[in-house]
């Protein structure tokens, strides 16, 4: 008879692998992707370093586990604020300010989904997720079209830019502070975005 | 005494370095980063793969240098059209034009140095590039302040936008062709450009 895992221990597996992406993901915000070991992460976790490859065939592997658990809680909260209430400005105002101040409260982890240096698999998740802000943008933009609140515009190139623009913006204060408080950034980030998608300005 | 190499050796090492590079480049405009081989390269080349390694120590240092070559060009080209005549919003315009369209002039290439997944090393000279596009960016977005050709904005975010805005839409076009002409996608650009820097609709 093959040895089947009982419930109780493929919970205990779930658990101890969650928590070894969360440590991992700690441990990437703080000190980068090129620095990260695996030895480092199972310091972290409390494990031996071999017990990782219980979870992950590679460091890659976990790499691009963390990248997508994190990327994917921000586009998550974009497509929520983006998708909540009032008009199609004030959501796509909302939506940068929201996208920005997360990045800014945690700028290690911020930098390591949006530029910092990496394994050309976490590239690949990278251009993966820039898709889905694209996607994101573009329907927000297009729905301020249709309201006769944003002039006629290729509403596909004004997601692209402000996805582009928003994360290139971020990068720069994320790894040099420039003086800015986080408030200044937000204000003229967003003046930049709505000057971008052609909002008359406030 | 030392071996010392000769004058007209120093120059035949040179310019087999400097074919290396170009055979390299070519190689990763039409392959990307990940599927360029040592071997291909020296293929490319018509020398041995253990040639190579008279020249780079290793292929992320060949990467590199590929990198800072073509990249080096476009700043240096982008440079030039900014720095050259006419006001400073004539000069933004012509600027986003002529990179735009040596960008889709050589897509496999543009894509190389502006998104393809690539070694950390060349990661590392993407942002260094970046941080020179924003320096040219930012110098032109002042001098239209001053003209009063643009409103008062924060230069170093409209920079740092421009930058990362002008990436991304050329990303996907490269990628997956949008249905648009290149004139299209020009025009659609340089407007955005224009209306993120403040400029008056044309």
């Amino acid at each position: 008879m093959p040895y089947r895992k009982t419930p109780s221990e493929i919970r205990r597996l779930e658990a101890a692998r969650e928590h070894l992406v969360a440590c991992a993901t700690s441990v990437v915000a703080e000190v980068g992707w090129a620095q990260t070991s695996v030895t480092a992460v199972a310091d972290s976790a409390g494990i031996a370093a071999g017990s990782v490859y219980q979870h992950f065939p590679s460091k890659a592997a976990l790499a691009v586990e963390v990248f997508r658990r994190a990327a994917g809680r921000e586009v998550e909260v974009l497509g929520e604020v983006l998708d909540g209430e009032g008009d199609p400005v004030e959501r796509l105002t909302r939506g940068i300010e929201v996208f920005a101040r997360r990045a800014l409260e945690n700028r290690g982890l911020a930098y390591a989904l949006l530029a910092a240096p990496a394994e050309a698999a976490v590239g690949a998740e990278r251009l993966e997720f820039r898709r889905r802000y694209r996607a994101l943008f573009a329907e927000v933009v297009r729905q301020g079209m249709a309201a006769g609140l944003l002039p006629a515009q290729n509403g596909e190139i004004t997601a692209a830019a402000l996805t582009g623009a928003i994360g290139e913006v971020l990068v720069d204060p994320l790894g040099t502070p420039s003086g800015h408080t986080t408030d200044e950034l937000l204000t003229d980030l967003t003046a930049m975005a709505l000057r971008c998608a052609g909002a008359p300005a406030v």
